[in-house]
């Protein structure tokens, strides 16, 4: 076992650390040696995630965080603290020759001004945009394998971006007025106790919130004008889904010339050929939230409606999962030199 | 109690029956007297619906339908049974002199071309096509009140228009490149026993379905044009959400010209000042579908967006309430002479 | 309207004070014209809940609590507080002239030290222990119409006292060994921001809490006790469900001697002829919370079991409406003089 | 891969088919090489199960049930079937020398007499009843091992066996006077079409059922009985819960003699000591379904009240992994030579 990759966790408490938690239980190579957390330093995590209860996790004793130890014990550190912290810490680790995946959005965006623009907070470490990595496997995969800092992409610009790819970057769907509407499960809201994510205000409704101005938008935008190759500004809205886990995006687009399904889904299939976590469905199949929970599958449904010559994409994720620490995993196997389904759950959960 | 209203149900098995029982129970000047099932009559309301224990309609014997006896017993009938059927029992009625409220799609498209189209079936009464007034008070009060067969609307056209009616008759919205992306609780799909609608199928995930041919599509095409002044062919699509009761619908229309958020809101506020069931929220609030659980309210929220030059119109109403019985008994109300919110509730169910 | 009962209503936050919002709005007797809040004062009603936009007790300012201006406004106050803060506001009441019907636990324990001993905290007003009536009105109606001061039973009682009432009283069941194994929904937790009742933490999740010295223990053995005319000692067991609003108890009593189903029916059903708001469900019916759902029925069902001689009582409330704030309005109405079922919901939502 | 032990499954298209399907993805040691259905024979899985897509499971072909094709290809056949059908075929394949885990209660029970009269039809291979080992490996390892035919323990049972059987066969509980309430979640009712098992039946809403002859009464009894040493009668209760996998049960015993928590939490401990998946949790902490999702742990809970001097034991499994497919699993490695443990998951899904 001492071969083992040693990993890190600065931020333990949040769905984010309990995803990862999760998921390192199973993992061959890789090995959760820190977890850290200021409030809950000195229990094991056992005793805050009863669900590790007689693994060999569980009894990992959280501490504290600290980037010098850290880089004593780690070979790459996973940040699931907010963004604003993570920037801090990650210039810290990398300082001490640590490789880092920030789960946050602090590095997503290339532009600083963007970033300050959208977040109302200075960025502080601007010399390190350059040279993060955005950490979508798809779309940057031999730059994640050769990055020490990893952007990790937010949840609704992976479920975004995976299902416009194909149509934008090949001419097939107008630049201007794409419209995504999303909807998310409510890990996605984090685990800080508020009423609006009490059980008792979530369930049995659903809700739009944060429109017109998602901070995921930007980093949707980025992403898509690059594939584009044109700037593209869309209208990103999103919605509150009594459910735990799960992201689907319902994108619309306007075809730029007719175009039939076969044609579409065609491109869609052979786009994401050899990229085996993007499954593009059969035709006249839809993607539905629990086909792909708790693994990193993003589902993706073509619809082409000849009445509005418009094509409509359904991309569905795990938010947790596949849309933050799955896909970190993923780019921390990458970044040390695994290959990327090390320690991956294929099946999901379903029912 | 010999001035009551005399109302029959015809289908009282499905969701829409039971939620008009449901409303019967409080109504004052009517009295359901019949309902009708073919698989149930022998057995009493309470016998099939517990909720109805203790309370007297409980004990109202279900009878096989029957035209000529409804039309002896009833002033007015609500039809809660599949398309077609609804058809050819509506015309046996309004033959034997009573009105007729009817829940399906069968009066609700004006032009039977369409009708057939969309449905896949002949219309065998398209002579009560001219005469049927389709059933939204906010546009048609006057029709309403005069009429013997009401087309009750479909949920989804219900939130969809009435988001839509004031931008676009005041012509603030482009008619053209409308996207309604609605999502609806779960009985919306009916009380059929269904794999796809058990609990393990529905609960804890989120899918689209039907895109992009709802039939509902229409319906809502059908009135926004009238609206509009001017053909309107949209985009609306449908997604099933884990709860009871619900639709909320996310309306993407542009601008046609710049316009801030208190102009908007001042129109859809004027528009609907005299309509106490439509609720124009605050600016800055949007609408949850809880808010309006077991009402006929329809909560509307507004969202103008400078970076797309977008309006974005959020509508909730209750499915099974505003969007199927509910209004059905407004309805009936009007039809009869009674006030449109007699027996109506005013009390959302919260949580 | 000058002839309205006018109400106030301290704490109006909570999931207790929500519900007797809602109650409100249908009432023709009663008017609700104070309700306060220290985190809320200055705002109207509908700013906290939207439900509540364009209904008349929506545009209610919340006030800061003060017994005297409540006294001065108000003919009857409900407490809608914690205990011990409820026990002052209740004596500065009384002492002010107002008839107070106070939600918490603190008049419920007949006797001091059992109240000391559960709480854990000192009884500021023993004086008015004596005085308060225990707001059960299948028990205690002529006593309750009398009453000044109205201590509102707890949610889990009042279904497991109704459920063993007719069968203890009748010497039936036996006093000794008597199991309730309580099921509750979440709003019974309280609005309260906690980490353990956040939707992630309930939802598609099932557990116990709080065995064995849940704090309703005592009140449910001081009732039983006085219907069996012995002490009767018994375990009282909670769990936490992932629905809004329902209680069922799953009581397991032994029989005395043989007992046919019929015989235990047949005492039941008279037990409870004339009181309309307890439903004892046809033989071979077992209670569901949703036929409860917004109401204050209290439904029983009877299982009588010869392999194990006991009888298994079935008893489902709404745990916010019959468990809490509809109760305590049919309180309000009986001390105020009116019948107990003015502005008293009959139809259950459903679904 | 020529290695790989063949595994063939009778029966896939309910929920402990779709959950075996589930493990097998991760399996390396073990291949499903055969899944049949009646109807849906000629599809693949993932046709069914769009979950399995770009897997290597999901390409399977199902085919319909032929025991000498099962038996040509297979090492091992799990009967996911009804009783009644699974005896027929359990017999055809053991004739052909093809080793059997039985999931449904044609073998659980010892006596053919008992059978008989809980399932109210003849057993057509009494002969069997003998050989079968009931598939519990905590009581019956050696035996598994060395078996053809496994009577795989039924969902219920497991849950109350392991939390009834250190104190019942330390002679700690008294074996008189057992209440069993258990509650489980809806995948434990199966998927075929039925109203109440809809989505808009079961969310929101608890229920009890089946009181007082739940079928796995008797297999309870059974196995309790010859861990007490003398026969046992208890009460065992069941209950519908709104989630999608788990199950609850609250055990309520009388203690023999006085004993503290430490005394019970040690006999616990020591009597799971070397049986990984059940975890006796630390003292105070009471398990919920969630701990256990997708895994095959049977977490417990131990409460003492001395106020009623009673063992209450509280047991959390998931129905359908350890209640029925993970534990089937684990029976056909036991049989096969491997490690209980290969390819089942260690790590719940949460949340």
């Amino acid at each position: 076992m001492s071969q083992m990759i040693k990993a890190g966790l600065v931020g333990v408490t949040g769905y984010t650390g309990m995803e990862l938690a999760r998921l390192m239980v199973h993992h061959s190579s890789m090995e959760l040696v820190c977890a850290t957390s200021r409030s809950e330093a000195g229990k094991t995590l056992a005793d805050i995630y009863p669900f590790l209860n007689r693994l060999p996790l569980g009894s990992l004793v959280i501490t504290r965080p600290d980037p010098a130890e850290l880089a004593r014990e780690c070979d790459v550190v996973f940040l699931a603290v907010p963004h604003k912290t993570a920037m801090e810490i990650a210039a810290a680790l990398l300082a001490e020759g640590v490789k880092v995946v920030d789960l946050s959005a602090d590095f997503r965006l290339n532009d600083q001004a963007t970033y300050e623009q959208w977040y109302a907070t200075p960025h502080t470490h601007p010399e390190l945009l350059a040279e993060a990595v955005y950490g979508l496997p798809e779309l940057y995969l031999d730059k994640i394998m050769g990055a020490r800092l990893i952007a990790n992409p937010g949840c609704y610009p992976t479920s975004a971006i995976l299902g416009l790819a194909p149509a934008v970057s090949a001419g097939l769907a107008e630049s201007d007025g794409i419209v995504v509407d999303a909807k998310s499960g409510t890990t996605g809201a984090g685990r800080g106790a508020k009423v609006p994510f009490l059980f008792c205000e979530v369930h049995d409704n659903f809700r739009a919130y944060g429109l017109p101005t998602h901070r995921h938008t930007p980093e949707i935008e980025q992403e898509v004008s690059k594939l584009a190759g044109t700037p593209v500004t869309l209208s990103f809205n999103t919605h509150l889904l009594p459910i735990d886990r799960g992201i689907l995006s319902t994108i619309y687009t306007r075809l730029t010339r007719e175009a039939t399904l076969d044609e579409v889904h065609a491109l869609y299939t052979e786009f994401y050929a050899d990229k085996p976590f993007v499954r593009v469905l059969p035709q006249k199949q839809l993607p539905e939230t629990r086909n792909v929970r708790g693994t990193v599958f993003c589902d993706i449904g073509l619809v082409v409606d000849p009445r509005t010559n418009r094509l409509i994409i359904l991309s569905a994720i795990d938010n947790l999962c596949r849309g933050a620490s799955g896909q970190a995993l993923m780019n921390a196997n990458l970044i040390c030199g695994l290959d990327p389904d090390e320690g991956i759950p294929m099946a999901p959960m379903m029912p």
